[in-house]
Formats: C-alpha cells, structure tokens, sequence
C-alpha cells in the first residue's frame, strides 16, 4: 500500500488551497507510476484521517481528479488510478531546487542569423554612447499619465476596452490626418492612415508587404541596421547606393533601376540614418519621378522630422507623392518617449489596408487607451509645445557637446555639426581605431557601445554615431571628459610603440 | 514676372506661420515649374510690400527655401530657382478637394489570402454574436487606471520611459515567474518568460521560428482560425486531426509522426478552441510522450485557463513538460479585458532569447508602463480577485444563457454545457443552415458572423461557437429572443414550402 502519509506533505501557509495541494501531488505519484494503473486509493474517511484533514478536503480531491480524467470511479467499488493511463517520460525534476532546473529545448527551431549578436548589460557608474536618443528625463510623464487617466475615466470608455480596429484607434487616426496634413503638408484621410506601436512596426509590416526571396531593396551604402535587418530576415537582396553629403544618390538608383527591377527604396531623407546629412530638394525630385517610371515603393522612415536647430523641418518626400509610391512611417515614441509605443504607417488605402490584416496576427491591435491618450495630447497642442520646449535644450547640448568635442578632440575627430536630430558623425583619425577605443573607454567607465554596425558595408570609414540630446550640460562634460582620458591613454599607448 | 500678388495666399488664422506659408506655396510652384529653373525671385523688400507682410517674414521664407535646396543665393545678383532641378511628374491634385483625392498605389505588394476577407461593421441597435469574450462593463479600470498613475509617478519612473528590453519589464517577467509557478504548475525562472503583447503574438513568434515553406504544423479538425491562418502565413502545410469529446486524437498524431517528420501540434488543450472540451490526463500524457519521441514543439494556447465553473483549472501540458517540449502561450487580456495587451510565452531560454530578438523587429519592446501595473496588479492579489468576482457573474450567465437556449430552442439546438469558458458549442438542426439563419436575424437586429469560419475544414458540422460572458441578464433574454423569433419565421418559411 503506497505509504500516502509520508509521501503527501501540505504548506499550510500556501495561498494554493489544500484539496488542490493533495490532487497535484498524486497527479505527480500517477505521472511517474509510483501509483501505478489500477491501483486503488483509500476511501475518503480513512486518508483523511490519515493525513490530518477534512473529509471534504478529500472529497474535493478525488472529484478533481475525476475531473482531469487521472482517476475513475466504479460503483461500490471505490476510486481506482486509471487503467490504460500511459507512463510520462521525464527528466528528473528536483522540487527542492526549481531555480536551478534549466529546461532543454526539445525541438528545432530556425534562428535567424540577422539578428544582433548581443546586447550590452548595463553597469552603474557607466556612461554609454547612444545613436541618438531623446532624454527621458524631460517626458511630460505626469501630464501624459494624467490624461491616461482621465481618458480611462470617461463614461463611455467601456467601449475602447475590448477587441478594437487593427487600423488603431478611430479618433487618434483623425487627429494625425488633421496633424500630419498641417505640419508635413501630407494630403491624406483617414483612410490613408495605420496606427503603429512606432516606426519599427512601420518597416516590418512594409517589408513582410512588399519583399519575399531575393527581391530587391536599395538602401544607402551606410543605413540604418535595424531596417537593414528587417529586410534580411525576408530574404530580401539589399543593394546599396552611394550616401553623400547630399544624402542617398539618385543616379546611381537610376543606373540600377536600369539593370534590374527593384522593389523598394529605403530611405531617411530629413536625416539620414546614420550620417545626418539631409537628402536634396534635386534627389528627392529625382527619386520620385524614379519611383513612378519604375513602380517601386520609396519607405520613407522620417524618425526625426521634428528635430531641427537651423531651420524649419523639410517636408517629407510623402508631401509630394500623389502618385502612391511613398510609404511614410513616423512615430511619436522618439519625440516624447520611447515607452509610448505609437506610432504610423501613411499610404494608398489598398496598401494600408492589406498592412492592417497583418498587424492583426502580429498583436491583433493597439492600446486604444494609450491611443486616446496621445489623440488629446496632440490635439491640445500639447506635443509641439512640448517639442518647442525640448528643441530649445537639445540645441543648447548639441552646441555644448560639438564645441567641447572640438575643443578638446578636435585634432582627433572630424565631425560636421547637424542642422537637426539627436546625434552627430564622428570621424576617427584613420591612426586610431574604434575597437581600440572600445577597449580602452572601459577602464574609463565609458562604453562605445556596438560601433561595427555603423559600416555594415565594410566601407572603412572609421565613422560611429554619437547620440548628444541624453545628456544634460555636467554629463556632457563628464562625457567628454572621459573620452578625452581615453584617448590620452591611447595616444600615450602610440607613442610609446615608436 | 510671376504674379506673386494673385499666387500667394494666406490663411492668418492657421497655426502655420507666414513664412511656411509663403514657403510651402513657393515650392509649388517651383515643383510644377510654374517658377522655372533660373527664375530670379524678386528682392525681400519689393515681395514684402507685394505681399503686404513683414520684410522679416520673406527672408526667412528665403532661408527656408535655400536650406531645403529649391533655391540658390547668387552674391550680389539674388535669389534664383536651383538651374538643374528636373520637373516633378504628378497626378493633379486639387488642393481644395483634399477629402476627396484617393492615393493610387504605385507599387506592386504581396496580398496575403489568408487573411479573413472582410470584417463586420457595427450599427446600432444591433445585437452581436461572438465567440467568447469577456464583458467589458467588468473590467476594474479605475483601479488599473489609478496604478497606473501611481506607477508613472514614482521617482525612479524615468528609467522605465526609454528603450527597454526586449523581454519585457522586468519586475513583471518575476512576477509572472511566482504567478505561474503558483497557479499553473510551472517550473520556470525568469529566463523562460517573455512578455509578449497577448497571445496572438505569441503565436506570430512561434510560428516564424518553427515553421517554414511545408514544414508540418498538425491542429485539430476544428481548430482556433486565427492560429490557422498564422501558420498559413508561414506557408506551413496544415495537417488536421479529429477532436472528439476528449480532445484532440492524439493517436492519430501518433500515426502521422510515423508517416512524416511534423514540426509542431497546436492545442488549446484547457477548452479546445472552438468545441471547448478538454483533453484527457491520458492524452495529455501521450501527446508529451510523442513530442519528445519524435522532437516537436507543442504549441499549447491556454487562453481562458482561468474560467472555470464546476472544477478547479487542469493544469497545463506545460506542468508536466521536463523535456522543453511545450511552448506555453498566455494573456491577461482575455481576463481583465482585450485592450490590455499584455501576454506571455515561456519556453526554453534558447528559444525564448531568439523570439525575443525577433520581438524587438515587430515592435521593439512593450509598454513598460503597463506592464509596471500589472506587476502590481498580479502582486497584489487584485487580478484573483478580479477573477474570483467574475467568474460567479460569467457562471450565472452561462447557466442562464443555457437554460434559455434550451427551454426555448432546445429542438432546434444541441449543445453540452461548457464547464468553463465564456462560449457555448452550438449543433443546428441539419434541417436549418446557418446561412439562412444569419440573414433571417438581421431582420430581427441579430448579426451572426462569421460563422463559416467554425468549419475551415469543411466537415459541415452545423455548429458555430456562441459566446454568453459579454451580455448581462437582460440582454442574454433580448438575445434569445431575437433568436427566437428568426428561428420561428424560417419555421414558417420552411413549413410554408412544403
């Protein structure tokens, strides 16, 4: 008889409740056959008495074993292990030690080469480069959180709380056709728009859209690794084109547009990712004649339109596309913040619609609360409010930042300053290397960060991204401040070698 | 000259400034060559007084145009349309039938087939049928609302604000570890946790890693249409198998393991998406057994584990999976409400890391906010609670939605009372199709649905999935009714025919 009072033991102070604690230990001792098929349980009276509970307990027990279908119950007979239940193959599984059981996987899977290798763990007392990102220290959280509130509170909320459009939240996508009309002299409706969680979405709904095996997308020969990225993972081919200080040449899309059809162009025309330079009023022409004499979509990925020092915001190649070749996608995540996952996807109907179908199966559809919430954010004129007031500080860090990297590694580093956006393009001097560098910042406590994807195309160009707006004015010093120890170390290093 | 008088209007009560103004309708001009290359624009001081604005307001108009390239500052000689810049092919667009101009796409994109073709638009007064979704009304949205504030002010808030992991918040991922751990079974540390935006997500992942071009995903012959269509995507190749009053036939699994190499079985083995039964201990184990035999995932989608009426849960499949064979697939959002899109998936850490990374090409990362909440929420014990408090409510309209069904319909419909969920399997008369009925009920305010989508395999079961959790008592009577009285008119109609 299987000794239940010694093998059955109960946690008293478990919120899990006793009837439930006795069933899954002898679901356990029927699993591995320790209570083999057929065998008999005790009558509910005497386990009780045995294992100092209530009957009931017991009662409630069997019944949900019953239930699950481990045990069967013959009449005037009593509860019997079932008979033909097959015995479960496992691996051994301590209970004592369930923090240190590693589960094996126990079937392939298809891993995906184009994905990053790493990620970098972060350390107090670091100080890490960024490719230019918005500090959140300035996020109008409270305002926002506010609003969230407020919106969730309103009486006919229940209706936004269940299964909503895929398209995104019916008033959010209003507020953005009457925005992005005014602001970016687009010329759409509502129709037009697609409600995104931020740009990234964007340009994986675009790719699953528009590129299988082996199509062609054309991207600069430097360019963003994450849409880069996103096309690899569809197999697509990339080919890439000259950037100069005009940003993405158009003649040698036009040479190409000769020899094999592409599919799509990606670009950053307000500035590109990575090197910051603005595309032409001449390309953006010349890329949107392209693009209708050859039937290819141009994804503009206009990330930081918002963000200019020197002058008004250019207005996107969408704003002159009547002809349906632009696919614009933007986001609100970079101007406020990155946690505010909203953002949009602007074209033809038929291509806005097919794109909605599949955000569908991605994560079925957006926070319409959220969603509501940004809709009252932008159109109480809160966003360029908060946008004006932010453009004033990152300026003033972008100055401070070039004028103490000129100052203090002006010999060493050769850098344009950027009419707009969170981050400046930094030549090495081609003595130095970044992975040198790399190395040595950390003894500094200073981390580079990836600097490799930055030349993805192996073009040697000793250039990385340095992200500026994150800092206030003493971190920037202190930024500074270690790179240039890093770098006396370094020459220190090179000097001694000769 | 150019009549800039009689071109250039301005509208003074929009938010756009005069400059932009002047500047937007200049470029134009120039695109549409109207102002041809070469063009001399007249002196800031002459066009100023023209235009009847501020000299200041024409020169940065200038600055503008020359910054964004269109134009070209001659020393000593004055401002001119760039010479080189080619003429931009467009569509006529009437600025002043914005609303009705349609964008054409210009490009050509994959549709997909295997998305549902149309969806069913609400109009009021209007009752619906669904398949199984909780009541909005229920959900504690002042209490989620009010965490979330609470969560956004904390001091420490602003490192939640950026970009984050792509695992998801941390402090959530640790509680779901406990949560699970306690309520399911589970054996799993935070490695094995990724947080995905509900389940459909999770789905989306698992099927881009373990499915490609006829890989071999087995579901049952009836089967949840959103998973179907997922691994469609994929262009995996489908195999069906029979669900009876167990389940689904894990025999035949069995048989075809011997036939073919399969990669993966979905089940949603708690209450089979759509019959709602459950699968038996005795499967259960077979089906563990044969994935480790022959090395497949087993995609288990628990989607309504926590509504039960006459039993305590069944443990998942996941509980007893040592061998790293069980994808486990969950979400608050089908128990507190759809618009909280937060989820999860646990698996092995290897190939949680690699849906991981695929995650952050989907959308980056999740709502770090919301996900702090539910941290709390779980925590707390509030979602017990909220499930304690609903699950008596969805039990009094099961029973009275079943009684109701039954008393007045019950010789046209067969049907088992489900021992959990928020839906009722419901067999029609095979003198009656669906087909008629759903175009008798509009008449009666009624909309049906889909119900085609219940038999994809084309089996013509006659039933459809009929969910009872979303009406409170007065609307489960209006609802039976307008049932009612469809049904007794195609009675007339049928009896009238013959």
């Amino acid at each position: 008889m299987f000794p239940f009072k010694t093998s059955i033991q109960f946690d008293r102070k478990s919120s899990q409740s006793l009837y439930l604690q006795l069933s899954n230990q002898i679901i356990k001792y029927i699993k591995n056959q320790t209570l083999a098929p057929n065998t008999k349980l005790p009558g509910s009276r005497v386990l009780a008495e045995q294992l100092n509970v209530h009957r009931k307990t017991i009662v409630a027990c069997y019944d949900d074993l019953l239930m699950q279908g481990w045990v069967e119950s013959i009449p005037k007979k009593g509860t019997f292990v079932l008979s033909n239940l097959p015995l479960l193959h496992q691996q051994k599984l301590d209970n004592s030690a369930v923090s240190d059981f590693k589960i094996q996987t126990g079937f392939s899977f298809y891993k995906n080469s184009v994905f990053p290798k790493k990620t970098i763990k972060k350390t107090d007392g670091f100080m890490y480069l960024n490719d230019g990102i918005s500090d959140s220290r300035l996020t109008p959280i409270d305002e926002i959180a506010r609003t969230y509130r407020r919106v969730s509170s309103k009486k006919n909320v229940f209706g936004h709380l269940s299964y909503g459009s895929t398209y995104g939240n019916d008033t959010l996508r209003t507020v953005l056709v009457d925005y992005l009309n005014t602001t970016r002299g687009l010329h759409i409706n509502k129709e037009n728009v697609l409600i995104t969680r931020g740009s990234q979405m964007g340009i994986w709904l675009s790719s699953q859209l528009l590129l299988k095996n082996d199509d062609i997308v054309v991207v600069g020969n430097t360019n963003y690794t994450s849409a880069d990225s996103t096309f690899l993972y569809q197999n697509a081919k990339i080919e890439r084109v000259l950037v100069d200080e005009n940003g993405i040449v158009t003649d040698d899309i036009e040479k190409l547009c000769k020899l094999k059809q592409i599919k799509a162009v990606y670009v950053t025309s307000h500035h590109h990712h990575p090197t910051t330079v603005t595309l032409s009023a001449k390309r953006r022409i010349h890329l949107l004649n392209l693009s209708r004499r050859y039937n290819f979509a141009i994804i503009e990925d206009d990330y930081d339109y918002d963000f200019n020092y020197n002058h008004a915001p250019i207005l996107p190649l969408a704003s002159h596309d009547t002809n349906g070749n632009v696919i614009y996608i933007g986001s609100i995540c970079k101007t406020v913040a990155p946690v505010f996952r909203i953002g949009y996807l602007i074209a033809s109907k038929e291509f806005v619609d097919e794109a909605s179908k599949l955000r569908g199966y991605l994560d079925r559809q957006g926070d319409a609360l959220l969603e509501l919430t940004f809709a009252s954010f932008i159109k109480s004129g809160d966003l360029d409010r908060h946008i004006r007031k932010v453009m004033k500080i990152y300026k003033q860090r972008r100055d401070l930042f070039c004028n103490l990297l000129k100052a203090q590694l002006g010999d060493l580093f050769e850098f344009e300053i950027p009419k707009g956006g969170m981050a400046i393009w930094v030549k090495l001097d081609s003595k130095y290397t970044w992975g040198n560098i790399s190395k040595v910042a950390k003894k500094y406590k200073l981390e580079i960060g990836d600097w490799q994807r930055y030349d993805s195309a192996k073009l040697k160009h000793n250039c990385i991204r340095i992200g500026f707006a994150t800092y206030n004015e003493k971190e920037i010093y202190e930024l500074i401040n270690r790179l240039k120890n890093t770098m006396d170390e370094i020459k220190t290093q090179t000097a001694t070698a000769h």
